[in-house]
């Protein structure tokens, strides 16, 4: 194992990049993770507020307690390996939430606002399948397995929020008709 | 159809993000995306430039010419609703690709940062798989039958294009051995 390897080359505080091993990379997309779980908690009461349809404004405040549990397990992802979460903004969520913020702030008809979140969201959900993919298989490579079970957990749990949302916008906006007016 | 509406909402220059008809959520929707790949495309080229595998490198060219047929097929949709392609900036895709700078300009061993580079690539396809997908499922509800099959021709070429990119880091980096020295 390259615990020591690894210590040298991410700095303690986080702030190199440098990817000498493999240890390295999975240490920086679990950081990676941790930033992008961390600003989606900031994220998510805003979209719930957003929401007009009680089932997605559910949704959403579902969601944000499964991403509580989703970053406490890359604490402890890191924890055991004797890292810390921090020293890492995850750039791409940032943009993620940008647009998702327009979307909040757009006029229009809430049904077609409500539609537009679901976009947003499923953009999300798909970034952190990418993520937690890449992870997953690196842990599993490296012979983590405790991690690897986490991180397949949390990839399960992403997976079923996407189907989700498909659900929510196929089931509850497209095919009863409540977004007749809207489609008109 | 909603055309005359569509045109009152979103204004001719495109900075209105008014939502007031799903026809006005297809054409932002189809913005974003084209916005997403004109900026792929300006990146995809350093990708390749700082991947060492043949594999990837080559991977990332095809990659490039198949993301311009893809802003093509956007052109081609836009112009049939009577809209231009401009007017939107993708923020996600401009947090996707400042994320994957982050990468390129990291230092160490060159088959992690060709495992890292297939991480911020698969990334990118996922965000533009949920695109897609949003698009798709708006065209086919909308009945812009020949806009669907346009769109679903492109999601299936980012499914493949992100199965290719599994193929490569399972293959090419952790199965061959060639990356034992990085993994150790």
């Amino acid at each position: 194992m390259t615990q020591t390897q690894s210590t040298k080359s991410v700095q303690s505080n986080g702030s190199s990049n440098a990817l000498n091993s493999m240890q390295d990379l999975f240490v920086d997309q679990l950081r990676d993770l941790y930033s992008a779980e961390d600003q989606l908690i900031q994220a998510l009461p805003q979209m719930a507020q957003a929401a007009t349809s009680q089932e997605l404004k559910q949704g959403f405040q579902m969601h944000l307690e499964q991403t509580r549990e989703q970053k406490q397990r890359l604490e402890r992802i890191l924890s055991d390996l004797g890292k810390s979460p921090s020293g890492k903004v995850c750039k791409a969520m940032e943009g993620l939430i940008k647009e998702g913020k327009e979307v909040i702030q757009a006029q229009g008809d809430p049904m077609v606002k409500d539609a537009a979140l679901i976009g947003a969201a499923q953009r999300v959900e798909h970034y952190e399948i990418a993520g937690y993919g890449t992870a997953r298989t690196i842990a599993d490579h490296l012979g983590h397995d405790k991690a690897k079970d986490l991180l397949q957990k949390t990839l399960d749990e992403e997976g079923e929020t996407d189907k989700k949302l498909t659900s929510i916008a196929e089931g509850g906006m497209f095919k009863t008709g409540i977004n007749q007016k809207a489609m008109s």
